[in-house]
C-alpha cells in the first residue's frame, strides 16, 4: 500500500529512489557539578581540537569530490571554533558556575543560537545553523558519539532524516544524493535553500517522514507539489517516472535559453538579471544565463564578522564581481544594515519597528565614514566592469541629493588622488519606499535609473510585517495599488527617458512576468535559478497583449481577481 | 540679569509671577533582609491604607476646589491601591526573598511602571505615571516622609518642579497657579498634556530649572516660543506683559466664535470636529465649538482593566456621547488595539514590528466575538444621536466588506429581536494604509465616508516610526507624495458623492489648514483646543486662492519646500 505524505516542495524536481534514513544521535545532557573545572575546560579543549581535526577531514573530502565551493562551509565551522566570543563563555561557565563541559557547551550555545535565530533573516539562520551544526559536533565528542557523515553514501538513494544541517548538506554529493525529505524546516530553511542551489528535489516539514519511513524502502520526493509518496504503487512508479521526464525535458528547453537574449513573442527585449549576495553566488548567475546583476546585496560583507570590512576588502569583493562580469550590468546596493539585519559592531540601539527605523540609506547617512568607505571602494573597482551604483530605502529627495553628493565627494578626492575612477557610473535608487513611488516623477529627473523593492514596498504599502505570520496575507504583490505605484514609477522614468528593474521576489513570480511586461519593466532581476524559465515565459508572451489588459487590472478591487484573471488570460506553459 | 531658559513649549500662553519650587522628597531605598516578613507585610498594608486615607483627603479637597472631573485621578489611585495584581507581587516578594516592604514595592513597582511606559503610547504612559505616583505616596509613608500637597498653594505662582506627578497636576488651582515649568518632560508626558488641558502656560525639558530658580524669584514662561525667563529686566517684564495681553486679547477673539459655522473668507463651508478618547473630554468639545465627534476612539474602554468589556458597558459610554453630542455627528471607530496598544487579557503574541502587526480591524477581523460584541452595542446605541461608524487599517476591500457584513448581521439580528437601532448609520474606513490611500476611487463606491489618519498614514508612506527618535525626521507632514495621497483621497471619495475627513494630528496644524482647504477636505478634526484656532483661520483664508495653489505644491520636490511655500503665501494671523 502506497502513502502519500504532504510538506512544503523546497526545491522543484522529482526523485525515485530508495530510502536513507541519516540518523543523528541523540545528544543528551545532562547538567552535572564538577570539583576541578580546570580539567572539565581542558576535556572541552580536546573535544574542540578533536572536532576541529575531523572538520579538516571532513573538507578536504567534500572539496576533492563536489569542489572548493561547496567545502567553503567548513571553514566557516572551523572559524567559529576559533572564536573567542563563543568559547570564552563557555569556559568562563564552567569555571564559575562549577559545571560539566557538556552542560556549559549547550547552554552557552543555545543562547547564541537562539540570538541569531531571533534576527528573522535568512543570512542571520544560516550562522545560528551553522553553530548548532558545529557545536554539536562538539558536543558528540565530549560525549563519546559519532556523527554520520553522508559523503560516504556511495549508492543512489533519497536522504530521509529529521533534519539537514550545513555540514550534512554540504556532503551531499548530487550523483548519489537523488532528493531529500525532512520531517522540520520550511521553504526558507537552510535545507530548502541548499537544495535549491544544488538543484535536487527536496520536500521539507512533513512532520513524520522520519517516522513513516525506513531505509531500503522505495520512496518518490514530488519537489513540484511538495508530496512523499512512500512505497508507490506500479501504476504512481510509471507516472511520476513521467512526470521525472517532463520536468527534466522542459529544463532541457530552459537550458539551451542560457545565451539568447530576452525577447516576448512580439518582439519586445528586457534585461534578466539575477539577485546575489556574494562573489560565491556568481557561478550559478553565470551557469543560468543572467544578463546582469540586478541587486548585489553588500551586507553579507559586513556581517558575521566583528568589526566594519575595510576598503580594501571591499574593493576586492566588488572587483572580482566586476571582472566575473565582463561589460553585463553591475548594480551594487550600498549598505541595507539595520532593520532586522543588525551589526553587533555598530551598537545600534533595539527599536520597537525596526522596519520602519534607523537603517539603510538613513544609517550611512549617519554614520558617514562607515558610507565613504564603501562609495571608495566601489568608485576604485569601477574600472573593472560595468558598475552601477544604487542607494536604499530612499524616502525624500534630500536623502537622495546628499547621498548622491558624498558619492561626487568621494569621487572627486580619488580623481584628485590620481586614482582612476569609471567616467560615468550610473546612480540610481531602490524604490521601497511608498512616498518614492508616488513622487516617482520628480525623482525621475535626478536618477539615472529606479529599481523597485518590491518586498518593502509591499509591506510599507499594505502596512503589514511580512515576517509576521498573523498578517502575512496581506503581503500582496498584486494588490491592485501596489500595481499602480509600480505603474506610477515606470511612466514616470520612461518619461524622462531612465529604465527601471525590479529586484524583489515578485520580478520572478510567474504569474508577475506578464504583468510587469505589459507595465514596460526593462530589467527583471531574481534569484539565479528563476532566469531561464522566465526567459522561456517571455518568449511565449506578447508584450501588446500584456499591455492591453494591464489597464484593466489597475481597476479591479482586489489581489484575488488580479490574480484570477492573469492566471486565466496567460497560462503558465 | 535675567537669564532665559529654552525648554519645550508645551501649553500656550504667557504667565508672570514669582517661582514656587514644588520638592518632592528624595525617597532613598535600602535593601534589607528582615526576618519577620509577615511584620513587613503589615508594615506595608498600613502604609498603603495611610496612603488611601491621604488620597481620599486629597480628593475631597480637589473635588471641592476644582470639580467633580479634576478629582476623578484620585480615584484611579485608589484603585491601583486596590488593584491585587500590583499589590500580592510585593507581598510575594517580602515573604519569599525575606526583604523589606520599600524594596519590595519599589521593585515590583518599577517593573510594572517600565512595562507600561514601553507601551509607547499616551494612555499607557499616563498609567505609568499614575502608578508611579502612588506607588511613591506609599513608599513615602513607609519611609515616614511627607509628600508636598500643590492644593495648599494660596498665592499666584508659576510652579518649578523637577517633573509634576498626576496627582500634583490634578491639584493645581488655576486661580494660583498661573504656569509651570519642569526639567523633564516633552509635548507628550503628562504634565503636557494635563497643561494644555487645565490652559495654563507651561515650558517642560528645561533640563535646569530647579538648578537655576529659586521660590520667590520673578519668572516669565512663555508656552509659546518654550522659553523661562529668570529675573526679568523691566523692559523684558513690559515686552511680555504685552505679549501676554495680545495673547489673552486673541483667545477672546477665537472664543467669540464658538457657535459660529466655520466658513471661508469666501464662503466656503467646512465642519471643524473634535478627537476624544472617553465620554469625560466632552466637556472640553462642547466648550470649544466643535461641530461634531470626529474620532472617538473606543480603546480607552478597554484598556487599564482585566477583562473585556461587557456590551453594557459599551452601550452605556457610547450613549451617553452621542446623547452629549444631540444631533450632531459623532463618528466612532471601532477598537484599534495591538500594535503599540496592547491588551494584556487577550494575550497577544510579541511582534517584532507591531506597527506593522496584528491590530486595529485585523484582530477585529480574527477575534470576532469581540468585534461583534462592540457593533451591538454600537448599533444599540445608535438610536441616542447621530451616529457614524469607522473601521480602523483597512488596507484592502475584503476587510471592508467582511466588516461590514458582519455590522449588517449584527443589525439584522438585533432588529429580529425587536430591538431599535438608527435607520442609515454612515458606515465609513480610516484611510491610513497607503494602499487604501491608493485605491481610494474603488473603495469609495462602497464606503459612506473617509477619515484619513495622517498619523499612521505619514508614517507607512515614509516607513519611519514616528515614535523612533533617530528617523523622526522623516515624519512629514508636508511631503508631496502625502499631499498627493490625501487630494487622491478626497477627489475619489467627491467623485461618489462621499465625504472626507481628516483626524490625524496634521488637521489642526495651521500650516496644513491652507492646503486641506485647498484640496477640498470636509471635515478637519482635532484636539478639541485647536478648533477655535483653525476657525479663525479659515475665516481669513479664501478657499478659491487656496485651491488654485494646491497644484502647485504637489509637483514640488520636497516637504521644506511646500512648508516654506505655505507659511510665505499663507501667513497666520
Amino acid at each position: 500500500m502506497s502513502v502519500t505524505i504532504e510538506g512544503i516542495g523546497a526545491s522543484n524536481g522529482i526523485a525515485i529512489a530508495k530510502a536513507f534514513r541519516l540518523e543523528s544521535p541523540e545528544l543528551l545532557v545532562e547538567k552535572k557539578s564538577v570539583s576541578d573545572p580546570d580539567a572539565e575546560i581542558l576535556r572541552l579543549t580536546e573535544a574542540i581540537e578533536s572536532a576541529k581535526r575531523e572538520l579538516q577531514k571532513i573538507k578536504a573530502h567534500t572539496e576533492q569530490q563536489m569542489g572548493k565551493d561547496k567545502a567553503a562551509i567548513f571553514d566557516a565551522h572551523l572559524l567559529v571554533l576559533n572564536d573567542p566570543e563563543l568559547i570564552n563563555p563557555i569556559k568562563e561557565k564552567i569555571k564559575h558556575e562549577r559545571v560539566n563541559a557538556e552542560y556549559a557547551l549547550e547552554d552557552v550555545a543555545r543562547m547564541v543560537v537562539n540570538m541569531f535565530e531571533q534576527m528573522d533573516n535568512e543570512y542571520m539562520r544560516e550562522r545560528a545553523a551553522d553553530i548548532r551544526d558545529v557545536t554539536q559536533r562538539v558536543l558528540a565528542h565530549l560525549l563519546g558519539v559519532t556523527i554520520p557523515n553522508p559523503s560516504l553514501i556511495s549508492e543512489e538513494v533519497i536522504i530521509v532524516a529529521h533534519d539537514l544541517t550545513p555540514s550534512d548538506t554540504a556532503q551531499l554529493n548530487r550523483r548519489f544524493v537523488k532528493g531529500f525529505t525532512t520531517d522540520i524546516g520550511g521553504r526558507t530553511s537552510h535545507s530548502a535553500i541548499m537544495a535549491r542551489s544544488l538543484e535536487i528535489p527536496a520536500v521539507v516539514g512533513t512532520k513524520i517522514v522520519t517516522e513513516k519511513i525506513e531505509s531500503g524502502t522505495t520512496i518518490i520526493v514530488d519537489g513540484n507539489e511538495g508530496k512523499v509518496i512512500v512505497n508507490p504503487t506500479p501504476e504512481e512508479l510509471h507516472s511520476y517516472e513521467q512526470k521525472r521526464q517532463d520536468y527534466l525535458k522542459q529544463k532541457a528547453t530552459w537550458s539551451k535559453l542560457i545565451n539568447d537574449p530576452t525577447l516576448s513573442a512580439d518582439g519586445h527585449q528586457v534585461e534578466l538579471a539575477a539577485n546575489i549576495g556574494t562573489p560565491n553566488d556568481l557561478a550559478s548567475v553565470l551557469d543560468n544565463g543572467a544578463e546582469g546583476i540586478g541587486l548585489y546585496r553588500t551586507e553579507f560583507l559586513y556581517m558575521g564578522r566583528d568589526q566594519l570590512p575595510s576598503e580594501e576588502e571591499q574593493f576586492e569583493a566588488y572587483k572580482q564581481v566586476l571582472e566575473k562580469m565582463k561589460d553585463k550590468p553591475v548594480v551594487v546596493r550600498t549598505l541595507d544594515i539595520g532593520g532586522d539585519k543588525e551589526l553587533p559592531y555598530l551598537d545600534l540601539p533595539q527599536e520597537l519597528n525596526p522596519f520602519l527605523g534607523f537603517r539603510a540609506i538613513r544609517l550611512c547617512l549617519d554614520q558617514q565614514d562607515l558610507f565613504r568607505t564603501q562609495l571608495r571602494a566601489l568608485l576604485r573597482a569601477s574600472i573593472y566592469g560595468n558598475l552601477k551604483i544604487m542607494f536604499p530605502m530612499i524616502a525624500t529627495l534630500e536623502e537622495y541629493r546628499q547621498a548622491r553628493a558624498i558619492l561626487e565627494e568621494e569621487k572627486q578626492k580619488l580623481v584628485e588622488a590620481g586614482v582612476q575612477v569609471a567616467d560615468s557610473i550610473e546612480v540610481g535608487i531602490m524604490v521601497e519606499v511608498p512616498s518614492t513611488a508616488v513622487l516617482a516623477d520628480r525623482f525621475a529627473t535626478e536618477v539615472d535609473f529606479f529599481s523597485i523593492g518590491t518586498n518593502d514596498l509591499i509591506q510599507y504599502t499594505l502596512a503589514a510585517d511580512r515576517m509576521n505570520e498573523r498578517v502575512s496575507y496581506l503581503y500582496q504583490p498584486f494588490h491592485p495599488a501596489l500595481l499602480r505605484l509600480i505603474r506610477n514609477v515606470i511612466q514616470a522614468a520612461h518619461h524622462e527617458g531612465k529604465w527601471v528593474g525590479m529586484c524583489g521576489e515578485m520580478a520572478g513570480d510567474p504569474v508577475a512576468i506578464p504583468i510587469l511586461l505589459g507595465l514596460g519593466l526593462d530589467e527583471f532581476s531574481m534569484s539565479a535559478t528563476s532566469i531561464l524559465p522566465a526567459r522561456h515565459q517571455i518568449k511565449h508572451l506578447s508584450k501588446a497583449q500584456a499591455e492591453s489588459v494591464v489597464e484593466e487590472l489597475l481597476n479591479m478591487d482586489t489581489a484575488e481577481e488580479v490574480v484570477n484573471f492573469v492566471k486565466k488570460n496567460f497560462p503558465i506553459s
